[in-house]
Parts: structure tokens; sequence; C-alpha cells
């Protein structure tokens, strides 16, 4: 008991640490001036370092794998508690922590090297914090001295159970079943009255809408806040802070709606957890892949479907009278679903989505495996976006550089955006059987679906791991047929 | 040199501590949702906690005494540095680690408190918070044990070397030369063309404005940014991110455009100390007093003049052409300059402001010499208005609820809101003497004035006292009779 008050006492020193940098991280994402970066890399470096020995304490080592020694005494929840806490210990401890300061300040600092980068097309101004990463994270790894493939033990890190073995059966299956029909639509020669998409949209217009979206998806503004950020995130510490950004292309709309859906989904899964988590090791989402089969629901099953634009279609011609005049219901739906071989992850449509997260995870695979060099990623990218989406990059800025996870060493992230998706068909289809989805949607009555996934999903935070929900909720383990076969209804009816 | 290094070293540590609660207070105050406000109490709680700790630790004591005593074998610098830390170590050493928390959850909580009591006008519901905090703050000054008479302690927590003598004898001479003077204005029956003052300004339009503002005032953009909340602030850590906000009233343009000028000059003063001060114990401006104779000096000795109009009204009427057609610059100037007596000291005018400092600085005496009480404050605020002012607030939120100072715990600080005014215009007979300010404002040259106030005052930093500064800036000790001077040259001219 002792032991467990102890835990308990430390943790919240530890959630108070990753507090502050945590709103610090918010700050520098959607505000903070170029000039804070030099100073604040210095001082959130010493505070990093101070929670690493929060971390890494011989008292915490000792009341961890103490409890862990007495696992069959815990109560299922602490059992579960200490289980996570052990799997970050046994590898956080590995690192020295100089190395792991020093780590620190260099993603923090890199993240606007980026920037920079990317606004001036530079893949080389980027390439050297980008290699420095590279060696720091295969460093850790080996430090963890885990008997595994690096990029299993990266893989790990953001979705529970998952390695190279399931994922390349994914793919594998996606690459079978999903990459010929996405062939098919491209080619299906289906003209679109789709000027309207790249018409001028006034930012401040789409913020207005972005603003209905937030009402519309019944996300709780005295518990979280919308922002702008040149990458849309959403950013959470507990359930009553969630916030979430977006951003506004002026020439291209839907980056703004989509963006907007897509973020109220990870923050209505953040507000939706029991506070009862806060205090403990579980709280949060479960996952990255849950997490973003949430985002994935709400962007492309919702707000993608034609229910949803029958409701919400008036409200945006009401704001967009000139812009939309002459586009019809129907037009909007083709354009909102519209498939092309782009080159933009974030600006991608729902089918072809997948894909570039495919070319990312096969690029990390061999980044990991020693295969290639961080100075050939440029090539390699445009290579396989000849190869899955027919297209090639004419520049790094809408090549290699237009993600940010590389530069705040974010290496086996990437999958877990396509796994997510296809957890989201399975959610859906087993949803189907207790709503009727369609006209939920169609009554604008969306809180009845955060009801459901707050019952089923979202209430237990980190309490259960992916593998578990899954089953608990769907029935059975993890099958992309799901996706496959919502995407060929879908598509195949719009395009073939 | 051991013992130096060793004070830098944790001097750095609680730099750190310090600037990530900081930050946490810049996001408290322009945008964390409601719903943020309990649990962030919490986290900021353990963060203040174990601030407390490095800087009471037995390690750091023996640092600074141990420096303390070879006192004389320090540089310059060392020794400013370890009397500063000396100073504030007296005070801290001396308070429980349980109280300092919960002092800092109950300050934490507290401005939310406030802030729906002036919103509801409604005195009893902060009531019960304003006498816990009155009470830490007497109970903390009480285990200090300075000789010295409890609100003195307080005032020389906000300007190094101020007590009641010093402020009673400046507050006397305003009685005495200002009231009269004050009273003869207000009774001038001049009659004013200001109906423009209170008409309709939308929000957009006027912070169009505040940019604008913000390029003539010469702000490094790059080091820092402007947002917007209820009460305007400057914030800063160091000088490459300093940041402030102005606030929008549609009814009441020139709050926002003195509210911007006002923090751009408290902005200006931290972007141009010199950066060597970061890691010292001399980072910041030096006192509340002589930072606020900088914002009030671009406030009023810059902002409210009429070649500064001259220049920049045209600017203001191609933004509000309706509003301001029938306005010429001399009804504008004249309205800017508008004396009246009014409820609210944020808005109140160059003349009366001191009027409205003092009746705080009365109340707050009385406070600590336990002459009221907290609950007898809305009775007491309504006299003292009637008596200075001949006005009587018809409820408290334009009375005793309007400041967020003491919400915060902010005692002793608002004379020096009125002794900044006096300072400012001491500066300004001396900058006079070498530079010709009317032309240089004509020219829109404000960053002329920017350099001499940077190469007299602002490079030190915290390293010379604010008694320093008068002394070696302009020669002389303090003396209140430049500004009523100035005061008597404008107002004369506009109303006698």
């Amino acid at each position: 008991m002792e032991q467990i008050s102890k835990f308990k006492e430390m943790l919240m020193k530890q959630k108070a640490y990753g507090y502050v940098l945590n709103l610090a991280g918010w700050d520098s994402n959607t505000e903070a001036p170029r000039g804070a970066f030099a100073r604040r890399a210095e001082m959130l470096g010493v505070i990093s370092g101070e929670l690493f020995e929060l971390n890494t304490s011989e008292e915490y080592q000792e009341v961890v794998y103490g409890l862990f020694k007495k696992f069959n005494e815990l109560d299922d929840i602490t059992q579960r508690e200490i289980k996570k806490a052990k799997k970050d210990l046994d590898k956080i401890i590995k690192i020295p922590k100089n190395e792991f300061v020093e780590y620190n300040k260099l993603i923090n600092l890199s993240q606007l090297v980026w920037e920079d980068a990317k606004a001036n097309n530079d893949f080389n101004a980027f390439k050297g914090n980008l290699e420095k990463i590279v060696a720091f994270t295969k460093k850790f790894v080996d430090y963890y001295k885990i008997d595994d493939h690096p990029y299993n033990v990266l893989l790990d890190g953001f979705e529970d159970g998952m390695s190279m073995k399931e994922y390349d059966e994914f793919f594998n299956t996606l690459k079978e079943d999903l990459v010929p029909f996405v062939k098919e639509v491209l080619n299906s020669g289906k003209v679109l009255n789709d000027a309207f998409i790249t018409d001028f949209y006034p930012r401040e217009k789409q913020k207005e809408f972005a603003e209905y979206l937030i009402d519309v998806l019944a996300f709780n503004r005295d518990n979280g806040l919308m922002k702008e950020s040149v990458h849309p995130f959403t950013w959470n510490t507990h359930s009553t802070d969630v916030r979430f950004t977006t951003r506004y292309l002026e020439d291209f709309m839907f980056s703004s709606i989509f963006a907007a859906i897509h973020e109220l989904g990870h923050a209505t899964y953040e507000q939706q957890i029991d506070p009862k988590w806060d205090d403990t090791y579980l709280d949060g989402g479960t996952s990255m892949g849950i997490h973003e089969s949430q985002s994935r629901f709400y962007e492309n099953i919702i707000g993608r479907s034609l229910e949803f634009w029958e409701v919400h279609y008036p409200k945006l011609k009401e704001i967009f009278p000139e812009q939309l005049k002459n586009v019809s219901l129907d037009d909007f739906y083709r354009g909102v679903n519209k498939v092309e071989a782009s080159f933009v992850r974030v600006e991608a449509d729902e089918l072809t989505y997948s894909l570039h997260i495919m070319i990312r995870y096969e690029i990390e695979r061999m980044l990991f495996s020693d295969e290639v060099k961080v100075e050939d990623l440029p090539e390699i990218w445009n290579e396989k976006m000849v190869e899955y989406l027919g297209i090639e990059p004419s520049n790094d800025t809408e090549g290699v550089l237009q993600d940010v996870h590389w530069s705040v060493g974010m290496f086996g992230y990437f999958p877990t955006y396509a796994l997510g998706s296809a957890y989201a068909a399975q959610f859906y289809y087993t949803m189907k059987k207790d709503l009727n989805i369609e006209e939920i949607v169609k009554a604008n009555e969306i809180k009845t679906i955060n009801n459901w996934l707050k019952e089923k999903i979202h209430q237990y935070g980190g309490s259960k791991t992916p593998k578990e929900l899954l089953v608990e909720v769907t029935g059975e383990e993890f099958n992309p047929k799901y996706y496959i076969q919502l995407l060929k209804d879908k598509y195949g009816k719009l395009y073939l």
C-alpha cells in the first residue's frame, strides 16, 4: 500500500512536468515568435532534464519494479498502470541523461529548421538535423537492448503490440486489394464539376464555418478551443482542456473543413475520457491508431457522407453564396470525395490516403534497417510516389519535406494513420448494428454518435489496449477487410 | 569561484521553472478555456512547489549567504546579483512550503473567481477569496520578520527603496498641487466635439490600427507578438520573446489604441534589455515604477501628443472613414486628451489617472494597517471616489471589482503606476535636452527615441536600481515637480 501511494505521488510530479512541457509545445506550435526558440530550448532542456531525473530516479525504479514483483497482489487497474510504467521505465533508464537532454534540445530546434527548409524548398538545410535525429533514435533503440528489430521497437512505441509483421500484412493486403481498385478509379475518366474546389474562400469566412462545425460536432467549448497552425493537430493534457488547430488555405477550403472535423474527432475522444484516469498512468487516448480511428471516423465516415452535407451544405452556401452559386449538392458531395493522385498527404483524399502512408512506412522501414541514408530520402520518396501514385513531386517541399513528424523525432508514427483509418471502418460496421448512422447524421444529432463512442471506447482512456478495445467493441481482432469493403462500396458507387 | 558557478547553475534551474510557470500564466490570461483551471492549479501547484524547494534549499542558502559573506571580494555585477538574491532569499525561506503551495493554488484560481464576480457584479462571490489572499499576505509579511510596517514591506517588493514615507510625500504633493488643478479643469465648462469617441468601431478594424501601431513604435515582430485579453498586459521572459495584449471595445476605440501604445512601451523596454543579463539575477526591467515610466512615456507623452496624431490621424481616418468624417485633427487631439471624472482606472485620462491610484494606495495602506476589513472595501472605495473625483460608482463592477491585481495577490503594486507616470515626466525633461522630441515624432522616427531610452535606461535591465537610474539619467533624485509641470502645461493649454 505504501508503495502504491508512493507511486501515485511520484506520478503526479511527473504529470506536472509533462503538463508544463506540453503547454510550451502548444505555444511553440501555435504562436511563439521565432526569436523565442533559442532561449526556449535552453529552458525546456532544463525542465526535460528534471523530468528525466524523476522518470529514472532510483526511488522510482524501486517503486515500479517493486510493485511489478508483487504484480499478482495488485488490483486490475494498478496492474495495468504498473505494466505500462514498467515498459516505459525499461526503456528510459537505459538512456544517459546528457544525451536525453541534448536530444530534446535538438528536436525543440529542429522543427523550426524544418519549417524554414520547407518554406525554402531546401532539403539540405534540414538534412543535418534529420541525420542527427535519426542517429539519436537508433542509438536510443540500441540502448534499450530489446531483442527485436529497431523499427519494431519504434512501431510498438506508438501502437502497443504492432510490429513490421502485422503492418507488412496490412499493407500487403492494401497493395493487393486496394491499389488495383485505386488505379481503376483514377482511370475511370469520370468528369466532375469541381472548379469550385480551388475558388477563393476568404480566411475569415472559412473560420466562421469551422466555428459552426465545432457546434455541429458538439465539442464542449468550456473545456477546449480551436486555433490555427501550419500543421493541424490536437493537444490535450486532460479532458477539461482539449485544444486543436486547423489551417486556412484561401484557395482550398476543404483543407480547413476536413482538418477541423478530423481534429474534432481526436478532441472528442479526449473530452470524453473519464476524468478518473487523470491521476493514473492510464490517462489520455490509448494509442495513436485508436486515436486516428476516431479522427478518421468523424472526418471520412461522417464528414464526407452525403447525409452530412444534406444538412450542412446550406449553411456553407450561406457563407459562400458567390463561390457555390452553381454548385449542386451532388457536385459538392462528389467534390468532397474527389479522388486524385496528389502530392500532399494531409490534403489527400480518403481513397489514396493510405498509399501516402505506405510510402512513409516503407521509407522508415528501410531507414531503420540501414538500407538507405537520410541523404537519399528525397530521391526514394519521389520514386515511391511514381510507383504507387504515378506522379513525381517537382520539389522537396511537396515531397519529402512535407510532414513535421521526422523533425520532432516521430518515427513509427505514420503507419498508425493508415491503421486508424482501417480501425475506423471496423468500428463503423459495428456501430451500424446499434445505430442508424445515416439518419442520425441527417437529423444533426451527432451527440448520439459521440455517446456511443464514449460508452464503447472513449471513456476508457488508456486503460484498455488497442487490441482489447477492438475485440471488445467489434467482437474480432483487427481485420482490414472492413476498410477495403467500405472504400470499395463508396468509391465504386461514385466512380465506377 | 566554485561558489559562483554553483550559484549560476542553480539560478538557471530556477529560471527554467520560472519560465514554464510564466508561460502557463500567459496561456491562462489569453486563451486557456475555463475548464482548464482546476487541473491547472493542481499541476502548477506542483511546479511552484518544486521551484520553492529550489529557492529555499540548504544548498542554495549556503551559496547565497556564503557569497554574501565574501561580498567585498566579488565583482560589481556579482555583488548586485547576490544583494538581490539575498533580499529575496531572506523573505522566502521564512515561508513554510505547504503554505506557499496553498497560496499559489489560491491565486491561480482566484483570478477566475474575480472575473466571474466582476461579470456578475457580485463582490460577495469574490470576498472570501480576497480575504484569504489578504490573510496570506499578512501572514507572509509577518513571517519575514522585517522590522517595518507590513505595507512598507509590500511597497518595497515592487519598487526598491520606496515606503509609505516617500509615497505619502508624493501623493500629498499631488493632493496639494494637482487636485485643485484637476477641479479647475473639470469645471472649465470647455465643450468638445467628442461624440465620435463612443461611435461604433468594429473590432477587426481596431486590430488593423493596432497592428499599424506596432510598426510605428518599431516593435520587433520576430521577438514578440500582440494578442487580446480582458486586462491588457505585457509578458516577457527574455528580450527575444516579449508579448503584450490589448483589448477591443467596439464603443470605445481609445481603449485598444492606448492600451496597445502603453503595452508597447513596456514591451520596448523588455526588448531593448541587453541579453547579457538573461543568465543573471539582473534580468528584466528593474522595477515596476521604471517599467511604468516607459509605458506611460509612450502612451501619454508620445501617444497623446499633437505631433503624433498629425502623422497618424490620416491612417486612422483611412480605416474609419465614416466614423471620423466630421472630426478634425484638433477635435481628435482634444478627444484623446479629454479630461473627465470617470470610474475605470484603465480608461482614465492622463490627468485624473493618478487620483485613481491614490484611492487604491490609501485603501491598501488602511488594509495593511488593520484599519479596514475586506468586507468594507466596496463602501470605502465609493466614498473615496466621491472625495477625489466627485462621482460614485453605481455598482462594484465599476468600483472595487474593476482591477485584477488583488485577485492575484499584488498589493503595493498600484502606487508604482502613479510613480511611473511621474518618473516618465522627469525622463522627458531630460530627453528634451538631447532630442527634439516633437520633430522626431512628426517625422515618424520613434526608433530614435527608442534608441535614447535603450542607451540610458533599457539596456541595463535589472542591473541598476530605480534610484540609480533616476540620478544617472536625470541628474537628480525623484522629483514630482516635473510631472505636475507637464500636466499643468498641457492641460492648461487645452482647458484653461
